[in-house]
């Protein structure tokens, strides 16, 4: 017996609310993911997660697979045990960063050799490889090893690479040997162009997967087209399992997502923009070393229930992010993971009453956004 | 009324353990109190400060005094508000720092002029002026304003830094405008030199204090020397009053002092040295990136009842740490203020159980010290 179902709850329009039982617990969708690289999640201790209302979180295979080493990893218990969160995880292939950070790439049949850029050692990562290494690593949710072409790739180039990461996709699936308690999501790639995402589809409804990614994604293309490739492809995928668009994004990425039928999301966004001080607020993205917060004791945002905002000013946050205190990096982190897990929870209750396009159009307005990505003003 | 109270509750040989009451609420003695210079205990969110164990914190007038500015936290609600820790909070005058921080000082009888190393804005602070800037940051003990000698400083000059001191003393008592919610300890000085200390104790014993301060110890004397003024000192305070040994230390120096009757201490050792990945044991400090730690699945401390050591392993925090996550900070941070406000915590259990001379020799031999601070290899 499977650990694994998904059920959808609600549907209005394309946007869905559904429920994912995973071996770790429930995931309730649409859902935003906080990223751990390294197995920790940037300046937060795993409470602190937790008290951000995150159901499900990300780590990297790549750099798990360097260091420390996804035997040791296995060791330790698998992921859950070795960095103690034990509600549901996700590891991503190692595809993307391998073709995105290693350096001397090069491209086989059966993977990619490259090189580690800190230690300059030599390494080969394939779907095989990979799978090793996610059976290792142990999260309930596991993705399989693509090609991934930048965001502007040729049409031949984008082709080619999606042929491979079809081939690939097989050899995932034939070598991954714990389906009964880790879900393994195909990626759907294609690029930009249409044609390429519709077979790209087909190829992966084939086989027998809990759930779907839409990759190729924010990596390099516009705002327009990414929302174009995703209100295309979303909506092609089997409605009975979850579509998680890796890699994304930031508020008003998971409304447009969330609109056109995506149910899972992660970005290290939240916690990169609050090390530099910038917070999330319904209006947009906010610096906290403005001067306008020198003597401000309001809340990062009014009405905001996360740690920050119950405990913190923008007065106090803002004068020991400019003494240098890394706890403000943590209470801006704080703030900023809150606002994306709580965002899709309040898209789910909207999707549950049925209301959720008024929320929309009115929380991108709020952004200054419109549908598609482009600015109001 | 005033809201302090001191009870002695016990006594073993010289070392104590009371009680001390305060606006903010009740400090078990001997006590460790973690500092947080700008208003934040470095890489720590309040409730972690408070998961320690802690009862009080530290703070910095000068830094506070500086920016954000004692008026701004003032308005804030003072310290208590502005930084949202509501257990009881102690300030130190400013005096310490103005010595070994500022520049371009100019020594008045009023108090010192001096440049802000930061911006070259020019500054003038004296007894007055800190009890000012105390009385506006609202912590529940506050200090006198000294002129701190260097630990080997000459007889002369420290004979005349003390009458400086205890000119300076005067003026505190007579403009801190708060006497019944902030108890204003008065510092004993004097350097190494023991009739000097004899002095100083006899003066501000004079004063209607509620508790009084060893200053001029850990600025540059030897361990040694350090012990033997504290030795000295302490029995020679009023038996009825806390006693406060400033910016004081170690583990082994917490257990030095409180053999001599010292009741309460801080220091921004336990998180400093957490940031370069130092962890206090029972055995003395030991470094996480060591390469016996990669695999090694145990806690910081076996038996170790913080946080950190009750969810996490050396190797994780080892990989942590090496990858750059300042979360390994917090982790360690949190299990070193941890060690030093339970070593005391222990103390006075032993204390009370009449076993603490017992409980010190058996500490210190496991530190590898004997007494004096010496070191037995």
């Amino acid at each position: 017996m499977t650990a694994f179902s998904y059920q959808l709850n609600a549907r209005e329009k394309q946007a869905r609310a559904g429920t994912l039982q995973t071996p770790h617990g429930t995931v309730h969708t649409p859902v935003f993911m906080p990223v751990g690289t390294h197995s920790a999640v940037r300046t937060l201790t795993w409470p602190q997660v937790a008290e951000t209302g995150a159901e499900i979180v990300l780590s990297n295979s790549y750099h798990l697979y360097l260091r420390p080493g996804h035997e040791l990893v296995e060791r330790a218990g698998g992921l859950h045990g070795w960095m103690n969160w034990q509600k549901p995880i996700l590891t991503d292939s190692g595809g993307f960063q391998v073709f995105s950070l290693a350096k001397h790439r090069d491209i086989t049949p059966e993977g990619v050799h490259f090189k580690d850029v800190v230690d300059g050692s030599k390494h080969f990562m394939g779907p095989k490889e990979s799978m090793r290494i996610q059976n290792a690593l142990g999260a309930d949710i596991i993705m399989a090893f693509d090609e991934c072409p930048p965001g502007a790739a040729e049409y031949k180039y984008a082709k080619e690479s999606l042929e491979i990461t079809n081939r690939w996709l097989e050899i995932c699936f034939e070598h991954h040997s714990r389906p009964l308690d880790q879900a393994l999501f195909p990626i759907v790639q294609g690029s930009v162009y249409e044609d390429l995402r519709t077979q790209s589809v087909e190829f992966v409804s084939q086989f027998p997967a809990h759930g779907f990614a839409i990759g190729g994604v924010s990596v390099g293309e516009t705002k327009m087209q990414m929302n174009q490739v995703v209100s295309f492809t979303a909506p092609l995928l089997p409605p009975d399992k979850p579509r998680y668009l890796m890699g994304v994004g930031t508020p008003e990425d998971l409304l447009e997502g969330i609109k056109h039928g995506i149910d899972m999301f992660d970005c290290v966004m939240p916690t990169r923009v609050a090390r530099h001080g910038s917070f999330f607020t319904p209006y947009g993205k906010k610096i906290i070393r403005n001067a306008e917060y020198k003597e401000d004791f309001a809340p990062l945002v009014e009405d905001c229930g996360c740690y920050t905002c119950r405990n913190h000013s923008r007065a106090y946050l803002r004068h020991i992010y400019r003494m240098g205190e890394t706890t403000a990096a943590t209470l801006i982190s704080i703030h900023n993971i809150y606002s994306l897990v709580e965002l899709a929870k309040e898209a789910r209750r909207q999707i549950l009453a049925g209301t959720f396009e008024r929320f929309y159009m009115q929380a991108m307005a709020r952004l200054g956004m419109v549908g598609n990505g482009a600015p109001t003003h």
